[in-house]
This record gives structure tokens, sequence and C-alpha cells, in this order.
């Protein structure tokens, strides 16, 4: 069976999470605390509300993050394993380190970091870019580059975050722009940067099997679901946020449905292809962030919905290859379709969305608001009312010009970066493979949780 | 490797989906909004909290719906892909159809239609019934067969949903007569219409292998655990509501371990069936749904569900073989034991419900009370109070009559309709299997998610 | 293929099953009810609260209990059907046995027992204790002698835990000493004494295959994403939720990243073992139950859990086998690495946290409370005050010697009550293996979820 390389460079996968885990608990021992028992004492119904307000959201995103988005990635047959640990090990660095990250900045402002609730929601936000970028690169790298990775996108994440959010008063209350489009466009820099003008060539190992695609499919459906509670956790309480849930129910369903007829339609006899399913379901979800808490009409939720998973099946169909072909450019995992294409679409309605609004009273637009335990003062209400919906709608143009050059350039140098031989890039006849990183106990009968076609072949020989 | 049959009628699929969706954004164009901004600023805390206390509901929902029935259905063993992707299309279109209908119809008496989400939730109930009946004819149907039936039932079901409880006012908090005692006989009129008196000989890819039984008794899993927040959504908040829980937890407990009983006992060596304790475990949840807020003893919760699932279980063990030989009627999933059986039996038990409690204080019965935003007007107060409990006690009744004979009549037409050769229904020996809608990339190792060797042998000597 | 032993004890099963079932129908019948109307009218909105502020944290645990821990303890690749479905039968059973007993209990002190979601709660602990202590005997006992060990333990449970949290004012609001610790040692208890000084060689199917390996490690995800909603479910409403929840999820995270580190410098050639990953990415959440809802800072939740995935990971590699060898003590999942070892490590922090804290404004440590209409009387605050924080810390380590010594006893003397010939134990060459309990369809293609019986015995040959 496929003997491992030197094992030598193995041992900087402990050295690397040992040091980190060391950092963040001087980080917490020296800076971070809970709120003073003396404000707890007058507000014990209002902390008691927010915890109810926002943990039931919260849950449904850690579950989307580590069961549904785990699952989606484990269609690579023999790769399940990896994608699951990889996916869970990146959630939990990528949150410490937002926090930490977060909490040096704030300590450097404040003084003490007091931890809450909405402060690990906003850290595990930024972890979702990590969780999205890795998908260009997914089962072609060693678990240290996907650590140094994250440990890079993590703190320009928080600056585009803060240049677009904060001090160009973007709506995207969804994360369209500051999380999809910034983290696809990092993968895809990082991927461009770590294969250069190499052909990926077709690997055996990548042909999901029936198996590994039925897993995959139940991770969509469990995004699915959940999707909303994503979109909708930071929007402010009440109309907003029931809007947003709203729109993104719409634009989830309208997706579904419109993913079935795109896919249908593009393939020659009219069968489903389940990459399309997979990922285009979920398109509508992307698009709709920048506007879900928005006073545009139902309508304009179902239409965003229905052609982002259109735009999402074309991206499959004909831009993947040609990026591959004529950029050399490889998405693993077709983030590009899932996050990128939707991601720009959604924030161009988002533009468009503001111009149209503009004659609706203003004000109710404000977004990332935060429910639990944050200082009001950080916040930023969206200052469109002074601004003009012109100016918005130029703000949400400057925050995509932002969120893309940002990332590209970003994940341009974190690629060239991953490049480094000590981090042990798996040789290319061992990608995709569970044994490199795994005890597997089973070796004789299936060394993934799939048998290869080869072996079955070999079965049948026999 | 199978061929498919003529590729003409593929076409029909997109074509019918993408034109329904072309409808339904033309509708929610002409008629849907969100509620107006005067009405917002009142009552921001209400709405708020009205969210917070539906949505976790909601969102249980829609993981039984999804991820629980999907995986439920998946115990076909080259079928998981379809049954996961058609019960997953089939409740986005059968949700939005209902919202078109329901809205049509709301328009007409009121004018604008205001979204939100307690419209959503009855659409999504309306949902249901779609995806109980198609069991009774799962993995013999086209997408396309099953779409027109879904754009069929709904209507029926909305109508006989308001004859049953506005009309009537029958106490249906969970669903046991207006969901699953209609879903049932409209399946099985399907079913009927649709196959005649042709005998459905076994199907070799019919037989569950270890792996779809493991992934459907995990869909099993999934809904049992939700089911609570599927009959006490409805409910009145408060006491109602918790006394839904209860109960409904009560009666799942005594299914799941009165499941084992029964099936222990029926089989000759003692060994449990995977068929009986995938549905019968649930058997309580639809029966207790008639009864779940009204002020019966705990011990009647127990009883009921214990009692239901002896009954599914003897179905399945007696009356479905009985049903198939006489009646030549086909019922794939057993929908008859999970929802028809333990439906009448809980419509039955409400009656009894209603007589026995016409000593309490009445009052406390009102059910189908909408906790978000819907108009107070729209509803009906259980007249309870005016008619006495023999009244009440009949309507109940009369309830089950009309979901009985309006389902069955209506299936009967919808399948015959379904018969229509335009709707592409597959041949017998293509049935239960995935590799006629999906693009399936490892044909050779295993044209479903199952496959022992010797069937790929087959596979490749053909 | 596998021929079952004597059929006669089967008979068994169903009758003890049916039995108790009637037990409980005829308790409920006579001593159970709802609350009285009367008290209902005045707080109808405070019901209402509390059915929101519990119920999604109730449902999440249902969701750890049955999906969750069901899947992750279907590691043993033929024994899925049964690790799901005794999961499932032992936490009906142990939860309605429960209720019995503390109705009986609450009935002879103060009459009629009014149910509510409350009492249902404190008995899905009580049950959580039967699913752990299985975990030392999985897949050698037959489902008989599991409920008499479900019926020993639950009785011993809650006395044990009475003395501890009641009288001993043990701070213990996630279930560190009572439940995790409790759990484990009764579970040895009854593995030794059930097993005697006899060697347990390794069976054949005993070893995981990946596929059941990749199905364990999403249940361990699921576990870890709602582990705090189970151990900040039963904590004042307000801040002490709130800390309860962080600190829950620090330590988590903590134990994911450091798991990942230890079993990486543990194994040769720096591969990670799925074993680890699977339990001790969860020990954070076992030891932090003592004291989540402390003021104790946040970076001792980081370190505990950091430090008690450490000490799981080398109670696996060390520990495990040399009890086996030294002691005989055959440990089937590990409990003693995961809920042993850091139980013990939880209270032994308790100790020195109210030791540390006791500079502190004391008060703020009360636990235990229940928020749903439970009595208030009932209730005991932390008499910490009275008593100091020496006081308290004796306290701590005095009721982990309870629970310890409690729990090995009345293990040790279920085990022997479980050697009864009548309870079907599974002879050696028949144990892990669900075609023992199940009616399994494809016995030729598959006795177990993998593998073929050709490929298997290609396996065995080479």
């Amino acid at each position: 069976m496929a003997m491992p390389p030197s094992t030598r460079p193995r041992r900087l996968l402990p050295l690397f999470l040992g040091l980190f885990q060391g950092i963040v608990l001087l980080f917490f021992a020296l800076f971070v605390t809970y709120d003073e028992p003396s404000v707890q004492a007058k507000d014990t119904n209002l902390v008691a509300n927010q915890v109810y307000s926002t943990f039931p959201f919260f849950q449904d995103i850690q579950v989307m993050l580590v069961v549904g988005l785990g699952l989606l990635l484990a269609f690579l047959p023999r790769y399940g394993f990896s994608a699951l640990t990889h996916n869970f090990l990146l959630l939990n660095f990528s949150m410490q380190w937002a926090l930490v990250l977060q909490g040096l900045l704030h300590h450097f402002h404040y003084g003490q970091v007091n931890l809450d609730l909405h402060k690990i929601l906003i850290s595990e936000f930024a972890a979702v870019t990590v969780l999205i970028s890795v998908g260009a690169i997914l089962g072609r790298a060693s678990p240290c580059q996907l650590l140094i990775m994250a440990a890079c996108e993590i703190p320009v994440y928080l600056a585009s975050e803060w240049v677009i959010v904060t001090s160009l008063g973007v709506l995207d209350v969804g994360g369209t722009i500051t999380i999809h489009v910034f983290a696809c466009y990092f993968g895809l820099g990082v991927s461009k940067a770590l294969f250069r003008a190499t052909q990926q060539p077709l690997h055996p190992k990548e042909i999901p099997t029936s198996r590994s695609d039925l897993m995959s499919l139940v991770g969509t459906l469990i995004l699915w679901v959940f999707w909303p509670s994503f979109v909708a956790v930071l929007c402010q309480p009440g109309d907003a946020q029931h809007r947003a849930i709203l729109n993104t129910l719409l634009a989830m369903s309208a997706s579904a449905i419109t993913t079935v007829v795109a896919s249908s339609l593009l393939e020659r006899d009219g069968k489903l292809s389940l990459g399309h399913l997979q990922n285009s379901s979920l398109a509508g979800g992307v698009a709709i962030g920048a506007v879900a808490d928005t006073t545009m009409p139902p309508v304009a939720a179902l239409a965003l919905g229905s052609l982002s998973a259109v735009v999402c099946v074309l991206g499959f169909r004909f831009l993947t290859p040609l990026l591959g072909r004529k950029l050399m450019l490889h998405d693993q995992c077709g983030i590009h379709n899932l996050h990128g294409l939707p991601g720009i679409f959604g924030a161009a309605a988002s533009t468009v969305a503001v111009l149209v609004a503009s004659k609706d009273t203003s004000g109710s637009h404000s977004s990332q608001l935060s429910p639990i335990g944050g200082n009001a003062s950080e916040m930023v209400e969206g200052q469109w009312g002074d601004r003009g919906a012109g100016g918005q709608a130029l703000c949400q143009a400057a925050g995509l010009a932002v969120a893309i050059s940002a990332s590209l350039l970003a994940g341009l140098l974190t690629g060239a970066a991953l490049r480094l031989p000590c981090l042990a890039q798996p040789p290319k006849q061992l990608c995709f493979d569970d044994s490199l990183y795994f005890k597997i106990q089973d070796q004789a009968e299936s060394p993934g949780p799939d048998s290869s076609s080869e072996e079955g072949a070999l079965a049948l020989k026999e």
C-alpha cells in the first residue's frame, strides 16, 4: 500500500499546533476575562434574553460548519476522514486565532477584553472564510499548509472586513462580500501560487463514488436547512431579522428548483449532475447575504436565488474547465462557482437594491449590530442617510473591489509561502488519500471509505 | 449498462419546473410584499419575540423534512440520490405552490399578501402531505409524475384542511387527520390508479442492504427527535404548547419501546425487523397530533403511543401483504401502516378525548393559532363551547371522514392522470435505480450506493 | 452464516419490556398529571417563556443522545444497527424508569406528580449514565442484559445524585461527577464482574472499517457541536448560563486542537488515530461540567480542555492496555479514557476553582436550578457561603469519592447479576454481530455494513 514520505516533516504539525495553543493560553491568561460581576447584577434578564435569542442561531451555524460543511467536502471517496478532520481542526484553529487577533486590537484600544457569545460568533465568521478557501486546494495540501494558510488569511480577513463594513459602511449582513467573495479569491490566489502553471491531471481518487457523493449530498442538505440562521444571526432583532430569514428561505428555495432545471437542461441526456446539486442549491444563500435584511420585495429574493443557481451551474459547466485550460487555475471544490460568482452577483444586486430602495424611508437598513453584550460604540450605523443612495451604491461596489483585490493579492502571497518544502506538500500520487494522515486499520479491505474500481476489478479477477 | 428510455420526455422536467418557477416569480412580483414599515415601528419587540419563539421550531421541522425524511426514504439501496433529491425538490415545489395558492385566496379577499414566517410554515405543512403520499409509489414514478402529483395534491389539501379545521372546527393541532390520514389515502389512491391491478413483483433492487437500512434508521432517529417541534409549533404559546411537547415526547417514547416488543414477538426467531423499527417508532407521533394540546392525562399519551406502535407493526405484518394480494394495492414505504392506521387511531382517540374531557373547563383547547404575524381574524377558535362535547366528538369523526374520502377520490383521479405517456413512467426493469436520473460516475464500481461484487461482476459481463 | 443460539431466551426481551411498559402505564394512570388549570391561567407568559428558553436546549440534547451518541457507538462495522437501536431503546427505557422512580419519591412526599419538561430533562440526564456505562461492554452483551443493567443503574444514580448534589451541595452543573464519573465506574464494575478474569481476545469484527469509523466520527462531531447545550441547560438563566456556554465552547475547542497534537506525537509515524479523535475531542466537555458556570477566568476553561484531551489520549495509549493486561479489565469503547479520567480531572479542577474563587463574591455559584415549573423548595442553593471555601472544596472531593465508590460497588453487583444464564449473553463467536438481533435481508451480500463475504474471505486469505 501507499508508503508515507519522509516522516521528519510530520513533527511539524504537532509542534506548530502545540505552540499555537500555548500562545492562545498565554493571551487568554493575560488579557481575557468575562464581564464584571457588578454589571451582571443589574441586567440578568437582559443577558438571559440575549442568550436565548442568539444561542439557537449559533448552534445552527455550528452544525453547518462542523457537520454540514465537513460532509459536503467528503465527496472525495478516500479522503473522508481528512475532509472532516481538517475542516474541524481549521475551524477551531481559525476561531481561536481570530479571537486572539481581535482581542489584541481591542486590548490596545480599551484594555481588558470581555469575552461574550457575540465575540465568538464574529470569530466563527472569520473562520468560515478559511473553510471556504481551503476548498480550492482540498486534497492536495498537507495539514501544515492548511494551518499556515489559515494563519495568514484570518488577519487579512479582519482588516478587509474592517475596511468594508466599518470604514466604507457596506451593507453585507450575511457576508456575501466580506466572507464569500473574499474567501473565494483568497483560495484561488493560493491555488494559483501553489500549483503555478502545472497541469493537475485528473487523479483516479478524485472521482466521487456513489457513497461519498451521498454523504456530500447530505452535507448540502444540512447546510441548506440552516443557512437562514447564518444570514440572520447578526441582523437587528425584529423586522430586519424576520425579513432576513424570509428572504434567505425564498432564495434557497428558488435555488433548489432552478438547480434542477439548469442542470437538467445542460446535460445532454437530461440527467442531473450531483456536483451541481451539491453546490448550486446553496448559491441563493451566498447571493442573498448582502441584501437579506433590506426592504426589497420578496420577489427579488426569489429572483436572486434563481439566477444565482443558474450562474453557479453555468460556472461549473463552462467557466471551471475554461479557467483550468487557459489560466491553469485549479479549483478542487468549485468554490468560484458557489462562492465567487454568486457572491459577485449578490454584491451587484445590493447596488441595485440600494438605488431602488432610495425612495423608501432609510434607516431601516442598519446591519451588523450585535445583540449580545457588544459595546454599542464599537458598531457602525449605516451612514447611508448622509451619503445618499448613489453614494451607498458606490460603496457597495467599492467594497466588492476591496474584497476581490485584497484577497487575491494576499492569496497569491500566501500560496507562494506554502511552497516552502518544510510544509510537506504531498506528492501527486499520494493526494486525496486518508492513509497519509490517519492510521487506517483495514488497509487490506479498503484504504478509503470506498474501494477504488481498480481494487474492485482485482477482487473480481481473483 | 442500463440504457435510458427515449430521452425526449426528459425535456419535460426542466420545462415544467422552469415554467412553474416563472409563475411563482410573477405571482410574487404582483401580489406579495412584507409588512408595512409603519407597522414595524411600533412592535419591534413583539416581532423579535415571535421570531425567537417560532424560528427554532421551524428549523427543527426543516431538518425533519429535508434530512430526516430524505434519509428515511433512502432505504432503497440504489435509489439514495433520487430519494433525497426528489424529496428535496418536492418540498420546495409544494411549499412554493402552496404559498401561491394561499396567497391567491388571500389576495381575492384582502388584497396585498403580507408574507411572514407563519405563512411559510403553513405552506410547509401542506408540502408534508406530498412528501408522505409519494411514499406509496417511491421508486416507480418519474420526477415529472411526482411533480404533477404534488401540483394536484396541494389544492385538494388546502380545501380539505379548510373544511376540516375552519368549517368543522376539528381539533387537530398536529395534523393527524388533516395531514397524515389525508396524505396516506391520497397516496394509496394514486398508487391504485397508477398501477391498477397489475401485480408488482419484488424487484431485486427493492431489497434494502445493511448500508441503506442504516441510513434509513438514522433518518428515523432524526424524525423521532424533532417530532415534538412539528406537533407543537402551531399550538397556543404557554400551557397548551408545553402539554403538546410533553404528550408528544411521551407518545414517541412509548412507541419506541412497544415497537421492539411487537416486532420481536411477531417474528418467529425473536429478531427485530428494521422496517418495523424505522416506521413504527414514529407511529406515536402520528397518532398524538389530534389530541396533543388537550388536557387529557399523561397516561393517555403513553397509551396512545404504545397502541399505535402495535397497530403499525401489525399493519406491516398482516395488512400490507393482504392489501397487496386482495386489492393489488401497492404501498412501497408502508405509508398506510405509519400514517393511515395510526392516524385513524389518533382521530378515534380524539373523539374519545373530547367526550371524556367534556367535564373539564372548556376553552383551553383552541388550536391552530398562529404566533407570528397572522391576522387573528383568519383563525377559528374551537367553537366547542357552543356545540357541546357530543357535537365536537361528531365533528372529529366527520373530519376524519372528509379527509379519507376527499383524499381517496382525489388520489384516484390524480393517479389516472399520471398514466399519461408523456410523464415518462420508468419501465419496471429500470425502477429503483438512480442511474436513470443522475449522472453517476462510478458506473463500473457500483451503480448504486451498494451492490456486492457479484452484482458488479454481473454488470460487467452484460 | 451465523446460527443463532437457542431461541428460547429470545422471548424474554419482549416479555420484560412489555411488562415494564405496563408498569409505567399503571404508574402514570395512578399518580401523574399535568399542572392544574387554575395555575395555568395566571402565568401563561411565564410558561411560554420557560418553554422557549429550555426547549431548544432540550432538543439539542436529544440530538446528542439519539443521533450523536448512536453514531459514535456505531464504530463496530457489523454492529451498527445494534449500536443505534440499543442506544435508542436504553434511552427510552431509562428515561421512563427514572420518571417512575422520581415520581414515586415525589408522590410519597407531596402527593400528585405534576409532569413538566424539567422533570423529563432530569430523567434524560439519568438515562445518560446508562448510555455511557454500556460503552464498557458494547457488543458483548444481549439486550436483556443491557436492560437489566439500566434497571439497576438508574436507582443507584438517583440516590448518588441526591447525596452528591442535594446533601453535600457539590457544584456540578454539567454532570462531571454525578454523570460521567459515576457512569464510567459503574460500567467498569459491570464489565469486571461480567467477564471476570477471562481474557477477551481481539475479535475480527471488533476492528472498525473506514466506513464505520466515518459514521462514528460524524457522531463525535454532532456531540461536539451540541455539548454546550448539555452543560448549560440546568444553569441559572442569565450570566451563569452565558458563562457555562462560553466555558464549554472554549474547553471543547482546546480539546479538538490538543487531541491532534497529542495523537500525532504519540504515534510513531505522526499519523492520527481515529479512536483518539472520536473520543478525546470531547474530553473537554466532560471535564468542564463541574466548573462551567463558576466565575473562573476563561483561560482556565481552555487549559482544562487542553489537559483533559491529553489525559484522554494518554489513557487510550497506555492505561487501557495496562488495565487489560493487569486487571483483565475490558473497556470496549474506552469510557475510562473519555469519562473516567477527564471526569476525575474536572472534579479536581473544581476543588481548585473553589479555593481560588473564594476571594470573589460568593453567591453567583448556585447551580442545578430548574428553569421550568420546578418547585423552588425542592432545590438547594449552594450553601457555600456558610461552609467557607475550604469546606466547599472538601465537599467536591467527597462528592467524587461517593460517585466512584457507589458506582463501582453497584456496578460489580450488577455485573454479577448479569451472569444469569437466562439473560442470554451471546457466545464469543457471535459477538459484535447485528445478525443475532436483526433480520438482515442481504445476508449473502454483507452480514455487516461493510464488505461482502467474498471480500472478507479475500482479506482473510491475504
